[in-house]
């Protein structure tokens, strides 16, 4: 997605060779109308696909989600929760998440209403980087007995590996920007 | 707002006297096309108020906060975190939030390149309890020298005095659904 590459190259900031920094429109502050046109990109890459919902995790990946839902008709979003609120009462699915970026292990959890064997999902998020997140999401769909219809991340740093993984374990991964190297400052593409 | 009320009241669950959970469709699952409704119905509360941002926080502000900045032109929508990221390498104003519900003390922190003296914010939440969240993001509008135009509630437990005490110290509160008793399993609207 051209605008996207082009908003990550004026607005992103490149920090050492692993991180880049979006936190001027994808997270943090967020450029709502951009987003909108992420989410109208989405659905024209999984436009041949049934999807009947959206499965996220907080906080980055819900105004990706939402946005994209519109797109779908609006299919309802469901985001996994890193903490037990004390409203989660009944039982949920989890699995857990290494965050290399953060050096931290998230347990992800979603109810078990809202996710289940009838459910056909399209998994969004901002980033895709060891995959550790995404493949989280599709354990939780997999407790529930849904179908993975699709993988959506809106940056991909491919060089750590996390769109290879999951393609090899068959999942359809999309990306809208697939950055090859962060070297000096300077984002390349691939 | 009238479908707010109804979808409470036929989707929501009543806990205990302070708890109403409402993960069917504004936190955990999301009910978007709902949500952009619920937009609407902020920016037209707060038609006649000039405001070039909106402020939430993470994470079950994000969602609304979203949807509603289509009704307002689109204006950056910046949502305070609750944990400081790697990639927060500059200054940050930070004010402390209690929850009642979940027992727990939060640092709200907003990078200074996302608020200052220029800004008019509307600040929005899912939920308007103690009012220790809102007072918490007036206070970083306060710190960067912005002005808070007002702040939009989802839901208004105003038994528990949040709505009433920012009233107070002089901001304009809109709720679109005023909670006035939660009792043995019935909400009630002021």
């Amino acid at each position: 997605m051209k605008e996207l590459k082009e908003k990550i190259l004026t607005e992103g900031v490149a920090i050492g060779t692993q991180i880049v920094k979006v936190d001027n429109f994808l997270n943090h502050k967020l450029d709502v109308a951009f987003l909108d046109r992420v989410g109208k990109e989405f659905h024209r890459r999984f436009a041949d696909c049934e999807i009947n919902k959206i499965l996220t995790v907080e906080a980055s990946g819900i105004a990706v989600a939402c946005m994209a839902a519109g797109h779908f008709g609006y299919p309802p979003v469901v985001y996994a929760k890193k903490a037990v609120p004390s409203t989660m009462t009944e039982g949920f699915y989890e699995a857990e998440a290494r965050s290399f970026t953060k050096g931290t292990v998230s347990m992800f959890r979603v109810s078990e209403k809202f996710l289940g064997p009838e459910d056909k999902i399209l998994i969004i998020d901002d980033f895709m980087a060891h995959g550790e997140a995404s493949h989280a999401l599709t354990q939780l769909v997999k407790q529930a007995g849904g179908s993975v219809v699709g993988i959506g991340a809106v940056i991909d740093k491919s060089f750590q590996g996390g769109s290879a993984k999951l393609r090899e374990e068959g999942y359809r991964v999309e990306s809208l920007a697939v950055i090859d190297k962060i070297e000096d400052g300077t984002i390349t593409f691939v």
